[in-house]
C-alpha cells in the first residue's frame, strides 16, 4: 500500500503537512481564453452558437436547441422505470433533504424603533435557477437532488437543468432524480456553452439568476466568468475527507471511508489522524486488502498515493488543531466520545460525529447537503443550502420623528465626506 | 438640463430602456494581467513585494511594511479629535447599524429524528476578515462602519483594515470610524498588493479568510482573482437609484435624491419613473436650478446626462414592473400609499418606503447596510450583513437505528452511481 505515513513529531512535519494540502486553484489560461470565446459567441449568436458547440463538443445531431430539451414526461417515465428499492431510496433521500432544508429557510424581520420608523429585511426566493449536471462518470443523480431540493424549498419558481449527453442520452437515474426534485425544464446541453446560455439566455434556453452545480475545468471557468451577470455557487475543488480516530473504531470501517473518498477521482484527498500507531498500521493493512477487490482500485490507489496520508499525532487535541488548519470538506470524528469534540471544531463543511456516521451516508440520504466547501474554503463558506436560493432586501420606512433626528445626522456625515447633495437630500426631510 | 426623457408609450421604449441599463462588467485584460503579476509577486516575495508596490504606486516612503501599520492609538486619537456633533453622528450611526445587524445573526439548529439520529447545522463566525477602504475621494468613513460593524456583530475575532494613503496620511474620519467600529489592525496599504497580502499573508500582514469593501478596477480585479483562496463580497458596480413617484412628493426632494446618487461618480445611475408628466417636468426644472449651486455639479451633470432618465409610465403597476426588471440597488417608493406597494417589489437591494425615506438617510445612519447589490445583481444577491461573516457546518450523528435504515439506502444509491467503496462504507455501519 502506497500511502504517506507521517508523524507530527517528525522534523519538518509542518512543511510536509502543508505540501500535502497544497492545491493550486485551476487557472489555465488556455481554458480561460477558450471559454471567453464561447461565452462571447453565445451572447452574440444565441441558439446558433449553442448548437454549434453541442455538435462540435458533444457530437449532438439535433438540428435545433429546442430539440435538445428533454420533456418532463421523459423524466417521469425514467422515474417510473426504476426498480422499487432504487425509487424508494431516491424519494426517501429527497424527503430527508427537504426536511433538513426547511430548517434553513430565512425569515424576514422588521421592527419599529422609538421614533416610529420601521426597519427590516425582506427575504424572498430567487426567480430562476440553473443547475448544471456534468456528463460522463460524474453524472450523479444524488447531485441533482442536492442542488434542486434546496432551491425548491426556497421557493424558486423555475429550475432549469442542463446536462451534456455525449453518448446521446442522459442517465435515466439523473432524469428520475430531476422528476423527484421537481426540476421544471431539462436541456441536453453541457460545457461552457450551457453556462453561457443560462447566464445570458437564448431563444430556447431562459436566462437564470443563479447557476449551481459541479463541472469540468471549462464549466468552472465559465462559471467564474459569468459571475456578476448571474450568481454562482462555489467553484468546487477535489473532494476531501479528514478522519480523526482514537483507535476505538473498526479499522476496516475507516479504510472503507478513505477508499470511498479516494474513489471519486485521483485528486481526491483522504487523511486519517490518530495518536494510535498500531491503529494506523491496522488501517493500512485493511486498505491493502480492500484494494484487491475494489472496482475502482486504480483510482483509489492513485489518489491515496498522491494525496492521502496516515498521520500519527501526539493526542486528539493536536488532531483537532490540524483539522482546523485544514478546514476539511468532510470531517469524521471516529471517537468514542465524539459529541464532546464537536465544539472544538472551528472549520469544516460537514462534521460526521461518531463511528456510525460515515461520509457515505451523508453523501446520499442523511438530510444535510453533500455540496460542501472544498480546498480550505470551509474557513468562510458554507454547505449549499436554502440560503443560497434566497436573497434579502432592506426595508426602511422613516417616520416624521425619525426624519427629524436622522436627517441632520446624515447631513453631518455626508458633509464630512464632501457629498453636499446627499446632505441636502437628507436635510429637507427634517424640515417641519 | 440634459437628462433623457422617455415615455413607456414611445415606440422602441423597451430597447431604449435596455440600453440605459446596459453596463459592461469591468473586464480589462491589461488590468487583469497587471494584477496577476502583482499577486504572484506578493505570494513569492511577501513584504518585499508589498513595499515595492507601495513605493511605486502610492509614493510611500516607509522602509518596511511594519512601518505602514497605523497604531490603534492613532485611530482613538482621531476619534477624540472630532468635533462633538460629528463624533456623535458616527457613534449613533454605528449603534443603529449594530442594532439592525443583530437581527441578522444566524442561529444553529439541530433536531433528533425518529431513529435517534441528530441532524443539524452549526453557525460560527469567520476568524479573520480584511476590510479594504479605497483611497482618495472615495475614502468614506461610513463604508468603514458598514463593513466592520456586521463583522463585529458576527463575532469575527480579528478585523484588519487596509487603505492606501498616497498623500501620506489617512483621512482622520476613516481612522475615527475604525476606532468606533472596533477594527483590530490598520495598514496604510492599498491596491492589488493589499488584496494579495490579505489573501495570502506576509510576515507583517496576516492572511484573512474573507476580504470585503469597495475599490478601483485593480482592487476589483484582485478580489476576483483571489476568490477561492479567500471569500469576497460582491464586486460592486456604479451605484444606482430608481425612484417611483406618484407625483405626491415635493419635486425638489426627488431632484435632490437624483443629484445625491449622481454626485457619487459619472457612471452612477439615477432614474425617476412617474405616470405624472407635469411632475417629471417639475423635477427637471428643480434639477436645473440645483445644478447651479451643487459643489459637485460637473459630476452630477455628466452622470445625469449619460445614465440618468425621467420616464413617464402608464401607471404605477408598470413602474413597479420596470423596477423589477432593473432590480435596482436602491428603490425609493415616493408614493402616498407606499407601504401598500412594498410587497409588489421582487428585486431591490434596499427599498425606501415613502417620501421621508430618502436613500441618503439609509446611506449613513438608518441602520440597514449601505453596501448593496448593484448592476441588477439584487436578483440573486443581498445587502452586506452579518450572514456574510458567518459560516455554517453540517452536523450528522447517526444512531444505530439510523445506520440500519440509512446504510442500505445509501449503498443502493451509491451502487447506482458506480461507487462501490461508498456502498461498502455505508453498509458496514448497518451490520448488527
Amino acid at each position: 500500500m502506497n500511502i504517506a505515513r507521517l508523524s507530527s513529531a517528525d522534523d519538518g512535519f509542518d512543511a510536509r503537512f502543508q505540501a500535502l494540502l497544497a492545491s493550486e486553484p485551476s487557472g489555465d489560461d488556455k481554458v480561460r481564453d477558450a471559454v471567453e470565446t464561447i461565452i462571447a459567441a453565445v451572447r452574440r449568436d444565441g441558439d446558433a452558437a449553442v448548437l454549434d458547440c453541442a455538435r462540435r463538443f458533444d457530437q449532438e445531431q439535433a438540428d435545433s436547441v429546442a430539440a435538445l430539451e428533454v420533456p418532463l414526461s421523459a423524466c417521469q417515465a425514467a422515474l417510473e422505470g426504476l426498480d422499487q428499492p432504487t425509487r424508494e431510496a431516491l424519494e426517501t433521500s429527497a424527503a430527508r433533504l427537504r426536511r433538513y432544508a426547511e430548517h434553513q429557510l430565512g425569515q424576514s424581520f422588521d421592527w419599529t424603533d422609538e421614533d416610529g420608523s420601521v426597519l427590516g429585511q425582506r427575504v424572498t426566493a430567487l426567480e430562476k435557477v440553473g443547475i448544471y449536471v456534468p456528463g460522463g462518470k460524474a453524472s450523479y443523480p444524488s447531485s441533482v437532488l442536492m442542488n434542486a431540493v434546496p432551491a425548491k424549498v426556497a421557493g424558486v419558481e423555475q429550475i432549469i437543468m442542463t446536462a451534456p449527453a455525449p453518448a446521446g442520452a442522459l442517465n435515466p437515474l439523473v432524469l428520475a432524480a430531476a422528476a423527484v426534485a421537481g426540476v421544471d425544464r431539462v436541456f441536453r446541453v453541457g460545457g461552457a456553452h450551457a453556462v453561457a446560455a443560462l447566464a445570458y439566455g437564448t431563444s430556447s434556453i431562459p436566462a437564470v439568476d443563479k447557476i449551481v452545480g459541479p463541472g469540468n475545468a471549462f464549466v468552472a471557468a465559465a462559471k467564474r466568468q459569468v459571475f456578476g451577470q448571474v450568481g454562482i455557487d462555489m467553484i468546487a475543488g477535489p473532494s476531501e475527507v479528514l478522519i480523526v480516530s482514537d483507535g476505538s473504531v473498526d479499522p476496516r470501517w475507516l479504510a472503507l471511508d478513505l477508499c470511498a473518498q479516494a474513489e471519486h477521482d485521483e485528486l481526491a484527498q483522504s487523511i486519517l489522524l490518530s495518536p494510535d500507531a498500531a491503529h494506523l498500521d491496522a488501517v493500512a493493512a485493511v486498505l491493502e486488502q480492500e484494494l484487491k477487490n475494489q472496482p475502482r482500485a486504480a483510482i483509489i490507489a492513485e489518489s491515496l498515493r498522491g494525496r492521502g496520508a496516515l498521520i500519527q499525532v501526539r493526542d486528539l487535541d493536536e488532531a483537532i488543531a490540524l483539522a482546523n488548519q485544514v478546514a476539511p470538506e468532510h470531517l469524521e470524528l471516529a471517537l468514542a466520545d465524539a459529541p464532546a469534540w464537536v465544539d472544538k471544531v472551528r472549520h469544516a463543511g460537514a462534521i460526521f460525529v461518531g463511528a456510525l456516521s460515515p461520509e457515505a451516508i451523508g453523501d446520499y440520504c442523511a438530510g444535510p447537503n453533500h455540496v460542501l466547501p472544498t480546498a480550505r474554503t470551509a474557513r468562510f463558506a458554507s454547505p449549499l443550502g436554502v440560503y443560497d436560493f434566497q436573497k434579502r432586501s432592506s426595508v426602511l420606512r422613516i417616520s416624521p420623528a425619525g426624519a427629524q433626528k436622522l436627517g441632520p445626522m446624515a447631513a453631518a456625515l455626508a458633509r464630512g465626506e464632501g457629498l453636499e447633495a446627499h446632505a441636502r437630500s437628507a436635510e429637507v426631510r427634517a424640515k417641519p
